[in-house]
């Protein structure tokens, strides 16, 4: 057995009182050939070991460099060096894993997060992504509970499906035929009769449809599972493979669905305020440095931690689409023709920058916007009694636009199918989906939350590539 | 707002004294005009509501058919029936959605399973997959629970994958080309160049690569996510798509990977037979009435608890490929050639067979075996100093097989090169993941466990299409 080790973490809460402990980890910095600084992942704050002087030979210590991997037995004394309570006073080092610093890529200085995209599978060992993933992991976590301590039903929908009636986005295709010589019909179309599932399959763009099928047997359900979009968007807000999450709760209507959309996001950001306050204080920090190197009118008006105490402390405002139609229109920023599309027929489908306007402009404050024109959203909205608008909401987050897309399903078979005709999307496919308004159907909402965007909203971090482990974008599947 | 019900199992466990509640769900049976049993997935009680006698006209009385949804107002009150201890007394009945009973495909009598797979998406509303996905959900929850205790962070590895290197199984392709006329180079390749990734991609056969990435940097951390295999396995014990879970561990051995892998199974076991209790006696005794259909010979020598229990209860054994060798080839079974594939020489690849028999006959409980020969195993696992075994490990569980594939993994960068180099596999494509090898090696290991595999351990369901929500198998990708 190899692994009883103390992890740094723990240890730095420990009283300082001569305990012998076993660390292991990799070093940060070495200097005066006396001082390590030691990092396991568990924390950004580097463990202080102090070396005998004297006690090694020059080639020994020419191995510890930055990123070396030390095994450490020693004692945990107080420390008299500032910025520590407790040091390491070691009786034994073991290096178990060399690192050629002239080589090694990540320098000790700072690094473009640019350049550290290039070295996806070394950026965890800065403290910038080590804070951004520790969060991750703890926004995930609280995900899983939240949804668990309420009775939800964690369901894993599908990620390869053979429907495409969505229409959340453009799909990417998996399949089994060699692409070389794909068999054929007579017509020249493919013939999929020899492809693994014996049809034209795709990756999932959204688990809703089969959500609702769980969510109206168990009540109230959500997955959390990844998604994929094939669309050609080369920026900083968008993925090709990212994570959602998607609950669904039957006997629901739009004003549950917000109700629990807001209680939702309040609680994960409360549960990273309780348990990860060093990671967002450094994140804080590393976001105010950054925002430096902005002109004045392009910096948050508020700092990280001051933002998401605000976001908890503060309702969400629920305004519908018209109101917020109208409150565009009527601002001066439209008259003086300062969107770059300019706000002015009702119908129109609000752009990245109409949101951002209402949310950081207006409101100052995340916007639930709801009950959307009927032409700009998907087929199994609920259709509102003006005929014109369906039972849709959106939530849009400051610094990152629209973070959660919902509504209240359609639940009555014959508007569902007359909008499907309407709409071009085959009935016959979807068979299925339709049987649940068929049997027992009841009133039920739900939504998908972007997990990226969430991190991203948490972190700070303006780029969303920056928040998932490894990125999928146009051209780039490295890794 | 629409939904302020009490949810039954909650109900259930109130005491009775005429308080108003609000109950939604749908009707499982309607008896004599007169006793609802009401269901919302919540637990497989159904709860009683009792209609007043002769209070509504026969025309409302017949919409209250089986799988109708029902909105029930009412008191609860101590029941005078057998079988349960309080019912609802309502005040008032909504019918949210009509189910023509002469249509709904589930009848009031016993389906096979292999029925019930036809209409995936209504067999949620049965006891037996009620039950069994409330108990994947549980296990789901005490996975992310698990890690999460002990300091894990949980990785999102990548879906879509360049590196198809790990050699685990066939791949399924993943692109966005024309299959009817994908652009070529002059002989005669795919040019992929025009492809979303600019290269060829696939579907990930599992993130223990990457994990491995994270894990030298967080020192220890999982990953639950899906992952596929493009096999033409029809089988009862294989999924093309199925979710895995697998920890990464930076500075432990195969010992302190086989010790983390019994705790953590022991731990979601007993986690549902602490929160699923009710899920698992309904189970326990399904399959009791399904083996009453078998030989004596072919049915459990424990019941579903029981066998739960023993799992608790006793240390998995622990012996290396070697030992088991000896063990089947001198076996009587093999002796009485009743091996299909006869043990006759050492490398081996077990079969599953080999693996019941001794996990079934010989030991009677799980099993992990190590130190595999190096030829049937995974280039990454670590080199043992005999020159012909690797530190891998498998753990075999009764009635299951192989759940558990895992192995300390080869830290040293020539060792690992040389592994490469003799097993045809590009180093030039993984430089990322040798870099780790590179810049402060840590012994390290880690292990994969498939969920499903895990769901029908716990639920004792025999096949595998029983325990994922909507199965992607050969020519069947439905719903």
């Amino acid at each position: 057995m190899f692994n009883k080790r103390t992890k740094i973490k723990e240890l730095l809460s420990l009283e300082p009182n001569n305990q012998e402990v076993v660390v292991m980890g990799w070093v940060r910095t070495f200097r005066n050939n006396q001082f390590i600084a030691l990092n396991d992942g568990s924390t950004n704050t580097n463990l202080q070991v102090v070396i005998g002087l004297g006690k090694y030979e020059d080639e020994f210590l020419k191995k510890i460099t930055t990123s070396a991997a030390l095994k450490i037995t020693g004692v945990v004394i107080p420390s008299l060096g500032k910025g520590q309570k407790l040091e390491i006073k070691e009786s034994k080092i073991e290096i178990l894993g060399e690192s050629d610093s002239e080589k090694y890529p990540l320098q000790p200085k700072k690094h473009s997060l640019e350049f550290l995209r290039e070295i996806a599978h070394l950026r965890f060992r800065t403290n910038t992504f080590g804070s951004v993933f520790r969060v991750r992991h703890s926004l995930a976590f609280a995900v899983h509970k939240f949804f668990n301590d309420k009775g939800f039903v964690y369901m894993h929908t599908p990620i390869i499906t053979a429907s495409d009636a969505e229409g959340a986005g453009e799909m990417f295709k998996v399949t089994t035929l060699p692409l070389e010589n794909p068999p054929k019909n007579e017509d020249g179309t493919i013939n999929f009769k020899d492809d693994f599932f014996g049809r034209n399959t795709n990756l999932t763009v959204s688990g809703q449809l089969e959500g609702e099928l769980a969510a109206t047997a168990f009540g109230d359900i959500y997955t959390f599972g990844p998604t994929f979009r094939a669309e050609n968007s080369n920026t900083a807000r968008h993925l090709a493979e990212f994570w959602m999450i998607e609950p669904e709760m039957a006997f629901s209507d739009l004003e549950d669905n917000a109700n629990l959309a807001e209680e939702f996001i309040k609680y994960i950001v409360k549960y990273v305020m309780q348990l990860n306050r060093e990671d967002l204080e450094f994140l804080d920090q590393r976001l105010a440095e950054e925002e430096k190197q902005l002109p004045q009118d392009k910096r948050s008006e508020m700092g990280l931690i001051e933002k998401l105490e605000f976001v908890l402390n503060n309702n969400f405002e629920r305004l519908t689409y018209t109101e917020a139609f109208e409150i565009l229109k009527e601002s001066n920023h439209n008259k003086k023709k300062k969107f770059q599309y300019p706000v002015t027929g009702w119908g129109m489908d609000f752009q990245s920058e109409h949101e951002r306007y209402l949310v950081e402009k207006h409101f100052k404050k995340p916007v639930i916007l709801t009950n959307y024109p009927k032409e700009i959203k998907a087929f199994y909205m609920r259709q509102n009694e003006d005929g014109r608008t369906v039972a849709a909401m959106d939530i849009l987050a400051p610094g990152i636009g629209e973070i959660v897309g919902g509504s209240q399903r359609e639940e009555r078979l014959e508007k569902l199918e007359q909008r499907m005709k309407e709409m071009n999307i085959p009935t016959s496919q979807l068979w299925w989906y339709l049987d649940t308004r068929r049997y027992g159907s009841v009133p039920h909402a739900g939504f998908g939350l972007g997990f990226e965007r969430m991190v991203q909203f948490v972190t700070g971090m303006s780029n969303i590539r920056d928040v998932i482990a490894f990125p999928r974008t146009p051209k780039n599947a490295e890794f």
